[in-house]
């Protein structure tokens, strides 16, 4: 008998906005596995730290501190590829022992989280189980109360890290969006706003669950750094009746 | 003293996937209020029904049993914008006398949701919070096990009601998609992702969350019905390290 896999999704930061699915998961895992930076903790180890029994076993799997630079050949994707890798061996021993292994994940599991990496090698293989979350970017529209969609609205997400051109191509086309990943590029995303003429409803979050969240027009913050996790939302829903 | 006024997202079916900041609050409302079509009973109430205080007070919202087309000169729009102006008016009274209404929506309120209607209304003129939900579109990759977008993957929502040759535009544009409310249009979308070259990846999924749910390609759909809210996830994530 082999263990299973569970992908949970722990929600975008309040511990609150954890699924009761996601609680009760957890209590029934053999083994917690979450990602972090290399030295740090895990944001989603933060988030669920509540819902772990006392002595659980933990496996933190730190990320390689490999600059995008090729180096002796090698790539920054083989070096996080053969990260994945060896990380799927190691939970593969475990599920092959018959444990009940749990990835978790800050936001939702299969929506831009690292966990899918693991997932695609083992769930061909495992039984694999993965309980949705809510997202960062619902998180953050919540948190600024603002309704980011409704009726035919085409949203977009959009990574931050897109050429300026095709950015601006892309914010002039959506009905709302949401510009993710903002830090170094924020100068860049106020720009294409400001030419798409959608400057005036943009809106800035940093940490939108958290209590210490930071909500504004993104044409109030005065300055252009933004945390990396920090977002920009640019809500459609023109003709509201 | 006025009261408060709280939007609270129930998830996308499986009520193990309410959040434990829903639950919680849930249990501390005076009034209950949900949306459902004329005769209807509303989705959202199904979900929450566990979570209800035994004998809370409930207000159902039945949308206006009107067709498209104008009469009398009035048309769709005014008779939805007097209903949510009435709606509106009924918990204005409720939480002028202190009351704590919360209003229950299927998904994440602010997302695509009829509680926005209310939010607009309400939320200038009363404290109002808004506790995010797990998408219906988070529901369904989940439960087809399909990593919907990673790294600097462009995610569109599209909704199927789009005319074919903007659909087909924007879904030759995008890494990764979902099409929601398919219902009637389903040969439409299948039409257009088959020019696109993005058949073969398409996920047809109805009632993601639910233990009746059906996943599968959509290649393998034989008929070309579905309902309203059947959804069809084109994953993206081209590239995996």
């Amino acid at each position: 008998m082999s263990g299973r896999l569970i992908g949970i999704g722990v929600g975008p930061g309040d511990p609150e906005l954890m699924t009761l699915k996601a609680a009760r998961a957890l209590a029934s895992a053999d083994l917690v596995v979450h990602f972090a930076k290399a030295g740090g903790t895990s944001h989603a180890r933060t988030i669920a730290a509540r819902h772990l029994e006392s002595g659980v076993e933990e496996l933190p799997l730190h990320y390689p501190l490999t600059s995008k630079q090729p180096r002796n050949g090698h790539s920054y994707d083989d070096a996080l590829a053969a990260f994945y890798d060896a990380a799927a061996a190691t939970l593969a021993a475990r599920l092959d022992a018959g444990c009940t292994v749990a990835v978790i994940c800050a936001g939702d599991p299969l929506f831009y989280g690292s966990y899918m990496h693991l997932h695609v090698r083992l769930s061909p293989r495992y039984p694999t189980e993965v309980i949705a979350g809510v997202t960062g970017m619902s998180g953050c529209w919540s948190a600024a109360g603002a309704p980011i969609a409704q009726g035919d609205d085409v949203l977009m997400v959009l990574p931050a890290t897109l050429p300026e051109e095709e950015l601006a191509r892309r914010l002039a086309d959506a009905d709302a969006a949401v510009v993710m990943k903002l830090g170094r590029h924020l100068p860049k995303v106020r720009r294409t706003l400001d030419r798409a003429g959608r400057l005036a409803q943009a809106i800035y979050v940093e940490r939108g669950s958290s209590a210490a969240g930071v909500t504004l027009r993104l044409a109030d913050k005065r300055d252009d750094e933004a945390p990396y996790f920090a977002i920009v939302l640019v809500p459609g829903w023109e003709k509201r009746p």
